[in-house]
């Protein structure tokens, strides 16, 4: 499915605006074979000869995107596996989140799959998008903008896995994948964990989930990760009926979900842009030993915000140790506050030098840094670059100023690989998010340990 | 203060670097005099002459912007009011929040200033910002590129105002003023709040509240005030010992600073991004009646985010009448969900049309578009152009794609007055506070009649 060979666009058309032409547009920029399949199509598309059946196509093709209406699946999906294409998008609604008669075909479009085994997309979903290898899976117009990362994007809904994707370009990061999974008739959570879990390109995967009915497979999956997850669960409040007309499934009891996610080790956010902020923070830190930040800032009152906002999330904000103090008195006698966070009052070139003394104190585990940019001054980014690896901790820096001004200090970050992140609250949930995580996997561990003993 | 006619710069100084430099540099664009005052200063600064005293300026300059040490400040407000010079900034620290010394010190400027009539912003603080009159009366660099708006920042730190306004620059908005009040010797958030309540250029006021003593004298602002005004109180945790040595204020217990502010008609939020959100919403739409949400959606996964976190922020989904109904199933037979929200399940042609008629059901208060962004189809601007003063009711939107794509549709919902956000949640957010402000609005209201029967 991720990693085809070649692509078969079912229902390819070429007329504008429908989703069999806009599925061509998009998987045409594929540098393997792309077919456009259609009994009535002639001449080519997108440069491309249309062909009549996939049956007419050789071995090259592993991958059908089907742009044909729900009905016409099961004989598409029949031929699909005779052609010994193992893997289908389908893009179609009108299955179980659409009744009693939907629910049948849906059943009936599972059984042919399974029956031919291929793995199967949807129905019900915008598809998938692996941008590294211009792999557009998707009717979605932009799709061709969405940056490469390190971030999987598994989402229940195929309209939020592109409001993930879009967010993450606007964020100045990326994606490995994203991938909306829509009704996950054979293709759900627990495969998608799995294949990303194994991806190279993948750091960090990230569920955004409305509900399932497979619970324990989900979070069994999460477990045996060795890729960092974070969960995005909604349906908080009473939206059940929408809900469940949209992909079919209840979004069940959201404490229950939380609780669980917990147990499995799994940290658990509360909005789309928390999602990718923690796993900007997972995919490109080392990981933490425990929940203790060592903030360092240069302005008080969103030092104020950030320490208040750790604490709430999860985090600790542990006393620095007497030698680190002595190292700070040391490099700015009377700095404003030397406490935890350590607060500097203003930018200053001996910020970089603090943050190094904070990140090498052993109580801390995680380290947030807080400046406002000064053109003048610029980023520490010789202190901060191979800090985290050095140390062997996680270290966040968030900052607030002109976008174009601190642009160039800004890649200069991102290049030494330090995550950032755009204001005083996300960061700090991000470091929440962090110190969870240890706490959690250290539970995980434990009762490992215990239940092989 | 925040309409001068000129300015003095008490310290200005040619060292790069220093305050007096940077607020000099900063100063020098605005429209009327600008003096550079050193007695040590020779030549000119930034093109203005410098000159040894206030008392040698004449009677065109009412704000000092002193770039002193805290121990040279009587002196220099003394020769402020004697210059008649009305008001003034003081950014050095060193005052209340730094003990015993400081608090005697910050008395003594008190009550040179008080004597002498002059508002003093500070000490403690970066300054303020008028965009629209070039006016900026801060330090920090990149003052210059905060676009004017319609909201007024004012903070208890003047960091959180300048992030703030950097944040609002970045999301396409901006400000009518930040101010970050610092200590506020004499001018604290009641004076702030009066002064932009009326103050032509500012629809919406949004408060950042560390903590101050003067509690009742804030809330009785607030609920004087004719203009929206919304306050992010930090603080949950526990941060006392780090804010007090801050801005001098305990932060004091945020839940009864919520209560408060709840209890005078002001929506409460929680964190910078939704602060600014919440000024979009209620400073550019009209006066919520109630807290019912009407939602359309043009795909069900963000739609349910939208759904789940306006139920949770206080506001409510009405049934939507059958009159609506059947306006609906008339534009779109078999839309994909015609309760509330509707969901078309994608964008289509008839979208603004749907808009419409939920904007026109008596049973909503407030209207909330989400839709990701098809090239093909931009924005329905023709429709929501002019709806939100038609019906009378606040109309949101939200959505995602390729920034660059959306820029000119974007552009086009701006110049029509249609505020936008950046994600499902915090657009829901949004609707939420003025769905809380609908119902604070009506109870301070059925209040003050009884009061007064």
């Amino acid at each position: 499915m991720f990693d085809p060979s070649g692509i078969a666009v079912v229902g390819a058309s070429a007329s504008e605006g429908k989703i069999g032409y806009e599925a061509m547009a998009n998987a045409a920029a594929f540098d393997g074979p792309v077919y456009p399949v259609n009994p009535s199509g002639s001449g080519t598309l997108f440069g491309e000869p249309f062909v009549e059946s996939v049956s007419d196509i050789g071995g090259d093709v592993d991958l059908a995107l089907c742009c044909v209406p729900g009905p016409a699946l099961p004989d598409v999906l029949e031929e699909c596996g005779e052609a010994g294409i193992g893997a289908a998008v389908v893009y179609a609604s009108g299955f179980a989140e659409a009744g009693d008669e939907g629910e049948r075909l849906q059943a009936r479009v599972v059984d042919v799959a399974d029956e031919h085994d291929v793995s199967l997309l949807g129905p019900n979903t915008s598809g998938f998008v692996v941008p590294e290898r211009d792999l557009r899976c998707s009717f979605a117009s932009g799709v061709e903008k969405i940056p490469a990362g390190n971030t999987a994007v598994v989402a229940q809904s195929g309209g939020v896995a592109h409001v993930l994707a879009f967010q993450s370009r606007r964020q100045g990061r990326g994606v490995s994948a994203m991938v909306g999974l829509g009704n996950r008739a054979n293709v759900g959570f627990t495969e998608a964990i799995d294949y990303f879990d194994g991806d190279e390109r993948t750091d960090a995967i990230v569920l955004h989930v409305e509900g399932t009915d497979d619970g324990r497979g989900l979070l069994e999956a999460c477990r045996e990760s060795d890729t960092p997850v974070v969960a995005y669960k909604v349906g908080q409040s009473d939206v059940g009926e929408f809900a469940e007309s949209h992909t079919g499934a209840l979004t069940g009891d959201h404490e229950l979900y939380t609780a669980g996610f917990a147990q499995y080790g799994v940290p658990t956010v509360d909005a789309t842009d928390d999602l990718l902020d923690a796993a900007a923070a997972l995919g490109n830190s080392p990981e933490p030993a425990g929940p203790n930040v060592g903030v360092v800032t240069a302005q008080a009152g969103p030092g104020i915000i950030v320490t208040d906002r750790i604490q709430r999330a999860g985090g600790r904000l542990p006393e620095l140790g007497a030698e680190t103090r002595a190292r700070i008195d040391d490099v700015l006698p009377g700095v404003t506050y030397t406490g935890n966070p350590v607060d500097t009052g203003r930018p200053m070139p001996e910020f970089g030098e603090l943050v190094t003394a904070v990140a090498e104190d052993d109580a801390v585990d995680i380290v947030l840094v807080y400046e406002l940019f000064e053109e003048a001054l610029g980023f520490p980014v010789a202190s901060l670059s191979g800090l985290a690896e050095r140390v062997g901790k996680p270290v966040l820096f968030a900052t607030e100023g002109v976008e174009e001004e601190m642009a160039e200090e800004k890649a200069a970050l991102a290049e030494a690989g330090v995550p950032t992140f755009e204001t005083p609250e996300r960061a700090a949930d991000a470091a929440g998010v962090l110190a969870r995580y240890a706490e959690l996997s250290a539970r995980v561990a434990a009762e490992e340990v215990s239940r092989d003993a």
